[in-house]
C-alpha cells in the first residue's frame, strides 16, 4: 500500500516527538497538561463555534439524535474536560519506575517502564476523545496521532490545534499531538500500515470500526469494545440483590460496552425471580427477548432468536434464558460471551468460586453490576478504553497500559563464556 | 478466507482444552511435564528414526549444512530436552497470583494472572522448538497449536505425538498440544485468520517468516527476532573492556539475534581502539565493512554500503563507523536499530546515563555483551522468544509473558449510582 506524503510527514514528526517525550520529566509533562487545561477554557468560543459547524452539518445530513448528542459540546462540557486534565496531572507518572535484580555474575538488570512511543487512536464522532486520548498519551510520554470521524472534524480541528499549541508553548516537542485532518477512509487504511512510525493503534467506537482495524492493521492493535455481558442468577441468589443488580446493569447507561445484554436464570428460582424482575423491566421500558421458558413465565416477553444471544443491543432490550443448572449457564457464556464482563448473583460460596474460576473474561463479578468494569470505578483515575483482547492489556486500560518495558543493564566488562 | 475443516477442528479442540487447562492445578501440570520428559527418553528410538528421515530428505534436497545441523537430533540432544523440562517443573507457576485492592465502596478487586488461552507457534526447521513451546505453554496453562517447517515434519510429528500422549495419559485435556501435520503455506495463512480460536501467534524464525506473519495475521502477534545490535565505543571507554565485549558480542555465537552487527567508535579513540580490535577480528576471521575513516585506519576493511547499516549478518561480518560524538552515535542507532539490544562501552557516568535514557530498545547495556539479552541469562529460567515489539512483552519472554489478567470482583449487591 502506498502511504501518502502528508501521513509520512505526520509519522516522522510523531516519531521525533516521541523520542524526546520518552525522557521528558514528569514536571514538564504536568506543566504542559495544565497549560492544555487552561487553553481549553481560554478558547471556549472557538471550540463552540467549530462545534456548531459540525452540529449544523449533522442536522443537514439528518444524523440520528443520539449521534448528534455525542457530538455536542457546551461550556460545561469544556469545563469538565479541563477539570479532568487537572486530575490527570495528579496521577503518578507511569514512566521511570520498575523493579531490578542482580545476577550471580554481578550484572544488574533494571526492568524499567518506558512509553510505548507513538500511539494512534482511530475513533468516531465523540470530540472529547480527541482531548482524552491526547492527555493520557502525553502524561505517559507518548506522541499521539488522532484520527476522528468526519462528523466531528471541525470540533476536532479546533480542539487539537488548541491543545497542541499549548503543549508546544510549554516547550514540549512539536508533533506530540497531531490530528489527521483528512477523514476519507483511505487515510485510516494507510495509517494501519505505518508500522515504521506507529507502535500501537487503539480503535474506539462501534463493532464495525474495530473489526475493520483488526482485519487491516499490520501495526499492533489493542482491541476495545464489544460487550455481550451476561448475568447468571443462581438458585442460591438473594432475589432482592439480583433484581437490583440486573436492573442497574441493564438500564443505568444502556449505550455502553459494560451494560448487561443477557440474563440467565436458574430454573429453581426462575418463576419467582422473573415475575419480580419482569415487572421492573416492564415499568422501566425494557423489552425482554426470552427463550420458551421465559415466555411461559412472562407473557409480554417476545421470542429470542439465535441471533439475539450474540447481540450487543446497547439499548433498553435484554435477552433472557432459563437454564437447568450452572453448567448450562457456563456453556452459554462460553459460547456467546465477548469476554468483557460477566456476573453471577449468588449467596453460595462454592458456586461463586466456580463461576469466578471458570468464566474467561476481562472482568468476572459476584453480586455487583457489570457497570463497575471501568477505569474510574476500579480506581485507576483515568481510562483510554476497555480492552477485550488478551495481549498487553485486558479490561480497563489506564496510564500503565500506555507504557512498555526497557531492560537497562549495568555491567563492568561482562562477556558471555 | 476459507478455513479448512481440519484446522477448525484443531482450533475447537485447542479452545476446549484451554478452557480446562486454565484451572488445572500446578501440581497436575508439573506431573504432566515430568511425564513428557520421561516419554522423550523412553521413545528416543522413534524420535531418532523420524529425524533420520528428515535428515535424509534434507540431504537429497541439498539443503545448507547449517540448516541440516539445526535439524539434527541426537541422544544427547534428547536428554537435554528432557532435562530442560524437569527444570521447568521447578519454576513458579505464573498463573493464579496477582494483587488486589478494596474500593471505598467496599468492592474488592483482584487482578489475577490467567493463561492467554490458545497460543499458536509458527516456526521453521528446529524440531526442539516443538518441545520448548509445548512445555512453556503447558506450564503456563495454555493450549498450543504448533506449525513447524516442512524440513522437520517427521521429527515434529514424532515429538508432538510422544509429548501429547504423555500429557493426555497424565489426565490433562486432549488437544492441549497439537501439531499441524500439513506444511503447505496456505495452512499457515489460514491459521493467521483463526481469531475465533487463537489468542496469540508467536512466529519464530527468520525475517521473512516474521514479516509474513505480521502482514497477514489478524490474530494478535508477538513479533520476535531481528536484531541489528550496535555497540558504541565512547571516547571514555576502557579499551581492554571494549575489545573483549565487542569481540564476545560478535563472535561468541554469530548466528543469533542478540549477536552484535555494527560497531560505532568515537573519533577520539578510533585509531588506537580500531588497531587493536581490527587485529583481533582479523585473527578471528571476522570481515569488517567500514566507513571511509574505518578504512583509513584498517586497510583490510572493505567499504560498507548504505545497505550494510541495516543488515543483520548473523555471520562473522561486522559493519563499523567512526562517529564524531555521541550525538552521531545516537542518531545512527535511532535510524538503523531494530530495537533489540544496544550497548555503550564507557567509563563516563554521564555518557552511560545519557545512552541508557535516550536509546529505545528492548535492552540497553553498559559495559556488557549484547549476548546477555536472553531469558536464561536474565534469570527467567526459560524463554519462548525475544520480543522486539512493544505491546505485551518486550525483550526475553518467559512464563509470565504467556499469561494475561482477569479482574475478579467481589461485591455484595453493589450497583452504580
Amino acid at each position: 500500500m502506498i502511504i501518502s506524503n502528508d501521513l509520512i510527514l505526520i509519522g516522522k514528526k510523531a516519531k521525533e516527538a516521541a523520542r524526546k517525550l520518552a525522557f521528558t520529566s514528569t514536571g514538564a509533562k504536568n506543566s504542559a497538561l495544565s497549560a492544555m487545561a487552561q487553553a481549553l477554557v481560554d478558547n471556549q468560543e472557538e471550540i463552540l463555534s467549530a462545534n456548531s459547524l459540525d452540529l449544523q452539518a449533522a442536522e443537514e445530513k439528518g444524523l440520528r439524535k443520539s449521534l448528534i448528542n455525542r457530538l455536542r459540546l457546551s461550556p460545561e462540557a469544556i469545563m469538565e474536560m479541563s477539570n479532568a486534565i487537572h486530575e490527570i496531572t495528579k496521577l503518578p507518572d507511569p514512566v521511570g519506575g520498575g523493579e531490578f535484580w542482580t545476577r550471580p555474575n554481578g550484572l544488574r538488570i533494571q526492568k524499567t517502564r518506558v512509553p510505548l512511543g507513538v500511539v494512534a487512536m482511530i475513533y468516531e464522532a465523540r470530540p472529547n476523545v480527541t482531548v482524552d486520548a491526547a492527555v493520557l498519551c502525553l502524561k505517559s510520554g507518548n506522541a499521539c496521532i488522532l484520527r476522528g470521524g468526519s462528523e466531528a472534524i471541525e470540533s476536532n480541528k479546533a480542539l487539537a490545534r488548541i491543545i497542541s499549541d499549548a503543549v508546544e508553548n510549554s516547550g514540549l516537542p512539536q508533533g506530540s499531538i497531531q490530528l489527521i485532518h483528512k477523514t476519507e477512509r483511505e487515510y485510516a487504511a494507510q495509517l494501519m500500515r505505518m508500522n515504521k512510525y506507529i507502535d500501537v493503534i487503539i480503535p474506539r467506537g462501534g463493532e464495525g470500526l474495530i473489526k475493520t482495524v483488526i482485519e487491516n492493521s499490520t501495526v499492533p492493535v489493542i482491541e476495545t469494545g464489544t460487550g455481550v455481558c451476561h448475568a447468571f442468577v443462581d438458585k442460591d441468589a438473594d432475589i432482592a440483590k439480583a433484581v437490583s443488580i440486573v436492573f442497574n446493569a441493564k438500564t443505568q447507561k444502556p449505550g455502553v460496552c459494560n451494560a448487561l445484554e443477557t440474563l440467565l436464570v436458574h430454573q429453581d428460582v426462575a418463576q419467582n425471580y422473573l415475575e419480580i424482575m419482569g415487572d421492573k423491566f416492564k415499568n422501566g421500558g425494557v423489552e425482554i427477548r426470552g427463550c420458551d421458558r421465559v415466555q411461559d413465565i412472562l407473557d409480554y416477553a417476545v421470542p429470542a432468536s439465535e441471533e439475539d444471544w450474540g447481540t450487543e443491543y446497547l439499548d433498553l432490550i435484554i435477552s433472557s434464558k432459563v437454564v437447568t443448572d450452572m453448567e448450562e449457564a457456563l456453556d452459554h457464556i462460553y459460547k456467546y460471551s465477548t469476554k468483557h464482563s460477566e456476573i453471577i448473583i449468588t449467596e453460595n460460596y462454592s458456586s461463586a468460586q466456580r463461576f469466578l474460576n471458570e468464566v474467561d473474561a476481562a472482568a468476572v463479578l459476584v453480586n455487583a453490576s457489570t457497570r463497575f468494569t471501568d477505569g474510574g470505578r476500579f480506581g485507576f483515575g483515568a481510562e483510554i478504553g476497555i480492552s477485550t483482547q488478551k495481549l498487553h492489556a485486558r479490561g480497563p486500560m489506564a496510564l500503565p497500559e500506555l507504557t512498555t518495558i526497557k531492560y537497562v543493564i549495568y555491567g563492568d566488562g561482562h562477556i558471555v563464556e
